[in-house]
């Protein structure tokens, strides 16, 4: 079982993941991802992964067949596991929390080569609506606070396995670092009576200095203190506190701005490493005036060093100016 | 000028370091480390720094000569300029604050190939006085309120030079994630009346399925809610807030476990990248009962994805037991 461990300091949560273990000489050499006979996500594979949760397929598809367009399964590693109650219990002077969890991988296409940003259009929309429904069907497990469904491309961005897909983690306890970001937005809004996000737009449109792309539903940006080079934020100018609270037309636009942005990444740098991830706000916090859902592109261009470890502050050596300039200029088509 | 960016909703800064502006087209290719004839760090190539601002070389030797043992130079690619004033103002909704600070950079070593852990004891010894010595010398400078002295060894950890070599950044603000160990060690002390860290040891040394190395002064532990694989704490077992308290027996006992240390790390897991750092008090904290100075090891084994991201939360593969086992149970000789 894999457990959770509190920080007697920082009280800052790790997940000690006893499934996925690494064993100390494991370390020594690289983690090749599985592609071509091996790859678990291809179509005819289905074997290699545990059975489905939901797929998006043909009719007259049968569960666990080969005909899908998107599919999501447990994790076969999970950081965290669906069994069990939550259970706190003290080690010493320590916290524990068992591992209760759930872990999702979400495949968004049987093709071992697809790109997101290259998929049909319709089948982009599809993709963002099982991300929905994934995230709002785990809102009915009284043990779970909150979701991240988070993506990681690249080996240097963590993936493992190459084949591109998501991942849904649902934890029972709500994250520091998101409480700290709806705590900050909740004291812009009693200080100045505006939601943050709202005079972010605003300034960010009027100025554009920052600006990659504005599709009237969805602005997509390099925030003013971007943690490294290419972080992009696509916000939407509609009040939400959670996105699965996104209607069928907030998500067509959403995969028109999440096209835009991965396509000019791609092309402007080369397909960098990058996650994206979702911040929503937790599970119960459904009409909150300070907070709204986002998306957040971080490419993974830099290394994490010892500074960062130290302080929390981020060096980034590209002005966010800069960023959204050449990616602004880059030529279409989109 | 470099800017300190403050993050209108979490209130994190984040330094636009413009002096080591990367331009889009530079992520494209791989960031050769300089070494052999244009290694700026090697004796002989004195004129490829800055002027130096401290050294340890044998009488005689007159300064910027090659004769030297430990170096210190400024960052010839500073993430914040010691000139100027500090100057904060507003842009719009965003804060932001002038890039005034130190960034010197301290080669332990001539010798382009040396490894910190091999350097003979005497010599790392002095190692350790330049540490705590440039540290105290900045906290003369009354614009400075913190400092941090870390190392990143390794490309995989943000070296960009493959020589060895420490860093020392002195920053006009109390970073956040400071602000919270010293929060956090202080609630612990309110509510406990105990120091969190002495009362940590107690535990660990008592447990010992943790405990790496004990030589009386220090102890080296892997920490119960260890955030990545093999994180190492070196923990002085007497009471003291700051590095720069450090006297010249505490380094002696220092340098033996700092060096047990990072020979198992190299040995055991094939020289891996890492950061340490140490996690001193900001300056004028110089007697505070709950919190306490340590070095911290963060060796680079997985990438930060997605999930951290998303919720400052850590996912750990290798428990912190088996860990310390490990470790322990390396041959010696250290």
């Amino acid at each position: 079982m894999p457990e959770l461990r509190r920080d007697p300091i920082t009280r800052r949560w790790a997940i000690i993941a006893t499934e996925r273990a690494l064993r100390p000489k494991e370390f020594r050499r690289t983690h090749a991802a599985p592609a071509g006979a091996n790859d678990p996500f291809a179509a005819g594979h289905e074997h290699l992964t545990p059975p489905e949760i939901h797929a998006v397929r043909p009719a007259g598809g049968r569960p666990n067949d080969s005909t899908w367009r998107i599919r999501v399964v447990p994790n076969k590693y999970p950081a965290l596991r669906i069994e069990g109650d939550l259970e706190k219990r003290p080690e010493g002077i320590y916290d524990q929390m068992n591992g209760v969890g759930a872990h999702e991988v979400i495949i968004e296409s049987p093709d071992p080569d697809f790109a997101l940003h290259r998929l049909p259009h319709d089948h982009l929309v599809e993709v963002l609506g099982v991300y929905r429904d994934r995230m709002a069907d785990l809102q009915g497990d009284q043990r779970f606070e909150f979701a991240l469904l988070f993506r990681n491309h690249g080996a240097e961005a963590g993936a493992s396995i190459a084949h591109g897909h998501a991942q849904l983690i649902a934890l029972p306890v709500v994250p520091s670092h998101v409480q700290e970001l709806l705590d900050g937005a909740r004291r812009y809004y009693e200080f100045r009576e505006r939601n943050v996000f709202a005079d972010i737009l605003r300034q960010e449109v009027t100025d554009g200095r920052r600006l990659v792309h504005d599709n009237g539903d969805f602005v997509t940006l390099a925030p003013y203190a971007s943690r490294t080079p290419f972080e992009l934020w696509i916000v939407p100018r509609f009040q939400a506190t959670r996105f699965e609270q996104a209607t069928a037309p907030q998500l067509e636009k959403l995969a028109e701005s999440l096209r835009f942005a991965l396509d000019r990444l791609d092309r402007g740098l080369g397909d960098p490493a990058y996650n994206f991830i979702i911040q929503s706000a937790p599970y119960g916090h459904d009409d909150v005036p300070w907070y709204r859902w986002h998306l957040q592109i971080v490419p993974k261009l830099t290394e994490v060093a010892g500074f960062e470890w130290g302080t929390g502050f981020y060096i980034n050596p590209t002005a966010p100016e800069e960023a959204a300039e050449f990616l602004r200029s880059l030529p279409g088509p989109d």
